[in-house]
């Protein structure tokens, strides 16, 4: 059946099987120290423009927003984030799991946090009386493209990079499906942006053409001390570390990333048109590759027989949230097939 | 200086010392298992009506706060609580180092949960279509009063019973300052509406006249497994548990308990009385030992010089939220000195 | 250079590439809900024996542990393992990080715990005056083959699996490197038996012909309760299920789970040969895929040049233990190679 | 009925109770701010010779060793103890709660760790293959008197202390019996010793004839950050931090503390002479207040009937291990009675 249902239906991109096929038996030692992985480190950093970033690579997203948060805060530091991102409310409570607070902020425009309320948050923090007994913020948290597929302008990024430095708490970039967001016809934030202006962000994978793997890149010589052992404490460390460089290693190899991202944002740009002249109405339609609809519950039960999409949540007594996701993998002609059943 | 800070500012009353000074040299087995806390414990037991309540003594609120809601909590649940509750914003993460999401509903009229706000809460996460990759929640932790003093109504607390006995999670009162609540003209909550309706809740000691101490009860044969090990293995156990027993010995002897808690309800009254009288506006007036009170920032610095209070958080540019305490041990001759200062 | 560094220096079996090449732009849905990792599971169930067995796929050894530990134990239980056990010393203090003591028994013959030691902690524990004070015994941790290759029988793991049970503890198996095991001359252990002997155990696949992935078994309807958000809370949630179902459905086609323990076992026969004719002295020398040889420190550093093995630890001020793999991919020719730097 | 249980069974000294009744209706400020605390800090500060220590009081002990050991190790560290000391076996694993391993050594004479072997734990570390993968040591736990009452020398103390600084891992000193081992014949060990040698120690109060409290001393300026709200985040804040003060006031004024030592040590001896006397064979003869007796076990059912002691555990299938304790509240008389009954 047709599915529009997320960004990791498929496998990985051919190029990525090739290279797995064709190195398959050389032998490589372990833990992220082989070939593979220094190739892919090198490639990440010319395509973000810091010669010497920090380069980890771990299998899944919750995984590395959990290994970094825990890492980086100090025990009585939690971390800022939008009250509808990721870390706050879809990773099963792994960042609580890690013994630390997720202090929100609302959300605004599809998921992104207000530079002025998050300054707001801290600066109400240090002169609340009681501050002793509070969760210091101790970083921010934000993921480009949102969990809604928002983008921040390269403007409100220099904005809350520059309240982070100020009150010297790291700024973090969750980028999931950071190849969607670089490809988006409204995207003004370039990797190198992205390196200058956070300190720690990690280059997804899953969602974009890799069977697995994210790419957590340090820009500002920042990494934990002892990150493998703690990476190993955490039960986050492959041990066949190639499985990940390679396909890093591919994916910045000839701009693919890119062409993946351009991919899914091509055909998002076609699903938005046929939503549009279907007259579908949007909970929130966004520059990247994931498009949010309400719809009437029995519409949704008739469209659920035919095609696979996400149901979100609850809108009213007769209407749901539903999501439509292109990738990096859609085909045109899939977008014709979904036109067909609308 | 004469001081409204908080109502922990003095001793103990008397007839505690009295009985740990006439007690002293008696030789008791230790960690709770003194005759001194099983006479505590039969006092409680007659007190709450609940003839097989179980009852442990712990040292403070937050201490408890979180044995409790560790110990109950499955490891991928979170607790329901206000905002404002404390265990959402002053223990310092006490809640999250425990591994365990506080799941936040607005507050309203001084710090209460609205019992269609638990619901509606409960109900989405079920119907959310990735709840699997959310927190459940597994309990709901209200404070009676709450920490700016409100009360709950016996309405209230039944259509909160009633919500969390149909999700079957457990309803946790945190009564740090039961003792004011019990005591104030606007309560119609008895201990034994307590002990019926909730799951699980703790009289305060350490507020109301004691020491140091909270008496945790389960009232309905729902103490989590090995407590005692597990009350140890949060570095809470007492070695001395008699220092607690007496203490709660002597407070629910002769109405001791509610007499302490008189006391701060009527000097709270005079108290409020002449913040009205001296035409002071108040950002929460509460029924009982807490008053919150907006103040002109020279003004307080002038008041500072004179009287100790709480700062609690900036109002606006030129304005504070301070709060005055009265307790179990404030004088009426302390109340009028007030009110020739202010 | 040529290795024998460990037993995941090559990347997968082809037939698993091939199925993965092949199953690439087949649209399914995501976190192990797929037809492969169904597949997997019937295969998997067909292998033990256990029709209704609940099998999951986690991508490494040590979060698999972690994972099963933590949401197998009570909060205040401890498992109990050799001292040379993976949990023991090699995770980083995984277990710890979830809140969980190790509690160890000595080694024996290849780090085998003995039956008797086991009964005997438990039944100390119990009879311990402090034993409230103490970590409880909650669940039994061995892995077959053990961390120097060694294999328990059949008669032993009666032995274990009936203490498990007179103490109502589950046993858990590690089997990282199963395949190992069942391949190897000495065993006299099946699938089945481990299913039936054991409440929890696990396949391994990275160590054994997989990219990465290891299957977990719960074959007594003893999955801890909302296993998939447990998982997920702890990062290790793969949103591909898919590239473990795809690795588990090929491993457990046509006995090639098997055939590639048979590899290992075969070209470890011609290993151990060659190191004996050699005169090499073994620090352990097992009937599995890894050996362990005393050599002269002078001798290692030269043998260093040549060919890629695993330093393990001091053995004396002139000695060091070395290992020796061989694995699902070892050629003979490689050992020949090997025979004549040595 | 008589006990020898342990050196808790009474309350406190009662110049500490005398100080609690005179001070009652001072109004001081909360959580060790207070002018009780200041003084206790003066009079510890003078005892132990470091006028710039920082001081922190807690309640109990098994909670200074979690916060101590939490706080003061990296998250990736263990901390090294005897397989006896009280943080290995009797805090019902309250350092793995916290996420930290506790690495053992063997126990020498009565319950001390060897300055050799800590070595070798440490340096065996760094020499392994595998030690990325492994629990780095972060810190070493003593307790003098350890858990059987023994002590060691100040040349045990520096060679420990030596080790601690050339690999920099903190040396910490649980003294929650401090006061027995400062009083007893055999001690050379002054405090100033011990501020000296460790980096951090606890003056035990509980044990040592108060209500129940622990004085924590940081003698290197190496108090870790925002320490009050790590406390709270524990939840071992205590509110009426004057419950603390006071009582360590008082124990450090005129020598009390040592003079409560002294009672306890002259009461020993009584015992030990009578134990001699009565034949019994010593599990453990300590120079400080607990003494270790193996005794028949129709022998101690017998005794079980006339005097409180503790059953330690099984000797063998005849005989039981059990302590006698003295205390700072001990009586010759009770020594007299015991006697008579043994």
């Amino acid at each position: 059946m047709l599915s529009f249902e997320n960004d990791y239906s498929e496998g990985a991109h051919s190029r990525i099987l090739k290279r797995l096929v064709s190195t398959d038996l050389q032998q490589v030692t372990g833990y992220g120290n082989d070939p593979f992985c220094e190739e892919a480190r090198i490639r990440i950093r010319q395509a973000i423009g810091v010669p010497d970033a920090d380069i980890y690579f771990l299998s899944g997203g919750t995984q590395t927003n959990q290994v970094v948060i825990d890492t980086m805060l100090k025990p009585y530091e939690g971390v800022i984030a939008a009250e509808t991102g990721h870390v706050s409310v879809h990773e099963a409570g792994a960042i609580e799991y890690s013994g630390h607070k997720v202090l929100t902020v609302p959300m605004h425009n599809g998921g992104k946090v207000n530079p002025m309320e998050v300054k707001n948050l801290i600066e109400d923090f240090y002169q609340d009386g009681n501050h002793e007994h509070m969760v210091f913020p101790g970083m921010l948290y934000i993921s480009q493209p949102t969990e809604y597929g928002a983008l921040y302008t390269r403007r409100e990024l220099e904005a809350l990079s520059l309240i982070c430095r100020k009150y010297k708490i790291p700024l973090y970039l969750d980028g999931a499906r950071l190849g969607y967001a670089l490809a988006s016809h409204e995207n003004n934030v370039t990797l190198s942006d992205i390196a200058r202006l956070t300190d720690v962000f990690y280059i997804g994978g899953t969602k974009v053409g890799a069977l697995c793997g994210e790419a957590l890149v340090f820009t500002k010589h920042n990494t934990p001390p002892h990150f493998v052992t703690q990476i190993k404490q955490h039960g986050a460390l492959i041990a066949k570390g190639r499985l990940l460089g390679i396909q890093f290693a591919e994916l910045f190899r000839d701009n693919l990333y890119y062409k993946l991202g351009q991919n899914a944002i091509e055909t998002a740009e076609m699903l938005k048109m046929v939503l549009h002249e279907k007259k579908y109405s949007f909970y929130f339609e966004s520059p990247t590759n994931q498009q949010f609809v309400i719809i009437d519950n029995r519409k949704m039960e008739a469209l659920r027989q035919k095609v696979v999409f996400s149901y979100m949540q609850k809108y009213d007594d007769t209407h749901s949230v539903i999501r439509f996701c292109t990738s990096w993998a859609t085909k045109p002609e899939q977008v014709f097939r979904l036109a067909e059943l609308l």
